[in-house]
């Protein structure tokens, strides 16, 4: 069997122990596991934001990986943990919609809630179930263990819904938002290369205050300084400045509407 | 063997390339090293910090593991470097205080202080002595190699009293201090389980201009922007702000006084 | 073969999922990687501060470590990416000076573009080359393939070159400037131990308003609060404040100007 992967996923920060102390336990479980941070600066309780970081990457991790995900402002409620087998890779995490990309991926995706104690941690407490539930149990599905040995089959995984853009063919207008801010200030919609090809170039992108014309392919097409509109690398539209933050030049983040106009696509 | 696990603790951020300096010095020694961080972001210096954070997550990592902890005021000057054998693991850092948790665990631990040229770097800068008598003496601890060959027995390193929690039992009160304050804004206390328990429930717990009644279980057991008080993840009294962040809210932060009152347990 | 390390250094920050995907992409081909995390705080952009940090660390790693570094404002445009054998180490990422010091240090290093598609994701996108073009290729030189297999050799890669101190012998002075400024506000300057070495003692060092005599070996040399100047763990000149911040006192940071007087050497 391939080296185990574990990738991790949290809103924890870095700042405090949290995300050592459910990489101690992996360690304990799974010797080998090649651990992964995925990020842990989700913002706190964010579950959206955390739920598309995680579809980010999921491709370009190794069949087998197991992904473990805690933005969980539920801890310690009754609100169920889950493990989820989906797409080759496994998933687990708490059944808050955090990991509803995965089944939404995948049809035949397997759900089960994890109560079995042999895999969890002696004691859980009611605050941090990613080091006392979680980790053990991803830990355990690396070793290779199966998904159903965590528990009972769950038919009802909460799923988090994302907002769709709205296309109107009729018009050529697809209306979007932004849905993700990254470090360089690029503005990251929900409009993925699918919907743009509904409508024809020439494209003209309005976000804020801006217009831009056409949609480019790097971000060095335009001047330095100069805004640009490009498909990035998840495949979704993204409005940027070429050397420079276009959520700073622009004043918008997350949610900022985003219009595309092109011609009939007909 | 089962494959070496060391942990890094520092003040070092995570900006500069220091912390990647060890982790290099680290594989050339240890090549199968699982290397995880526990924290790089202890506030410059502190001491006392360091100490807890690395106290919270020692339980969780495997028999064996490694602890590299490096927060070092007096780095380059004849305070010792030394290494820690206890409670099954390893511990290795400067003779500040940093490491006084982990002898102050297990009375059979055994100080030895890090002099052995063999088991250090060929040249110890006296500005970086992580990177070349910390990292090396722990990965050589990781291979395998016995503490004593790094160097004589230390009798007295340098311990950390903590202030401890003072209890009035005929008032059934105790009198504590906020120690830390994590990335979601909730205040950590010294007060442990055992602690709470020399007196008893209903409590009313006392913290800046709040009082809240009751300590409850989980973050959500109060409605969404309230207060609450519960036992954390690593068995002290927290106050916390469901969905929220209670050091802003309360404009409190580390040294605050906490005061619990109870009834008589007797 | 030992077991192979690969070290990233980028400008993506941690906040969003780049550098997980990269190190996905690195597991899926090279699933023994030990991956370490030079930094990804590299100011964005900022192609002289990453060729620093680098430099730091290279000769910390072991033999046959991979680099892989992205600082790419020209990501998607024509500038080659590229890979170096130098110095018995590896290095993977853009043709713009990044890791021209590896190359500076070794002449019998050898540099190749990165062309062959059989080394790269199927598809190369053009604002992610980090995750589609320098972690595969990078991760396919550490399961050994050889360097000329990534592509043709490149004879005149971009070199980067730093402002080096100007020395005038005659009044035996030094001109040099502030590079870096680390976590603890240590100001790092260009001047190294060699150059130094060019003016005999006694020194009088001046930056911003400050006047430091004398360059002393430890920051608890000076007593708590007062400036000091020493040679810090990349042998380079630094200017500190025992137990402060040296940037926050003076007011100064990047680029400014330090002079370091001696007396004639001869």
């Amino acid at each position: 069997m391939a080296r185990p992967v574990l990738a991790l996923l949290t809103d924890f920060g870095i700042q405090d122990h949290y995300v050592a102390a459910m990489k101690g336990v992996i360690l304990g479980i799974c010797p080998d596991a090649a651990i992964v941070d995925i990020t842990h600066d989700v913002p706190p309780q964010d579950i959206a934001t955390g739920a598309l970081e995680l579809d980010a990457v999921i491709d370009y991790f190794p069949i087998g990986a197991v992904f473990v995900c805690v933005v969980d402002p539920g801890v310690g409620t009754s609100r169920r943990g889950i493990a989820v087998a989906a797409g080759d890779r496994l998933f687990v995490g708490p059944d808050n919609g955090l990991l509803s990309r995965s089944w939404q991926r995948d049809p035949g995706a397997r759900v089960v809630e994890i109560t079995n104690h042999q895999f969890t941690l002696g004691t859980v407490s009611r605050t941090f179930e990613g080091r006392d539930r979680f980790a053990p149990a991803a830990a355990w599905l690396a070793t290779g263990i199966a998904l159903e040995r965590l528990g009972a089959a769950v038919a009802d995984p909460l799923t988090l819904h994302s907002p769709v853009p709205q296309i109107d063919l009729a018009a050529a207008s697809i209306a979007g938002a932004v849905v993700r801010v990254d470090r360089f200030g690029n503005l990251v919609t929900n409009i993925d290369s699918p919907t743009l090809a509904q409508v024809a170039a020439p494209y003209v992108v309005r976000v804020g205050a801006a217009q831009i014309d056409g949609i480019g392919q790097t971000y060095a097409d335009v001047r330095h300084g100069a805004l640009c509109a490009l498909v990035g690398s998840t495949g979704h539209l993204e409005i940027a400045v070429s050397g420079g933050s276009a959520a700073a030049i622009l004043g918008v983040g997350r949610q900022a509407p985003v219009h595309v106009r092109g011609r009939s696509a007909a």
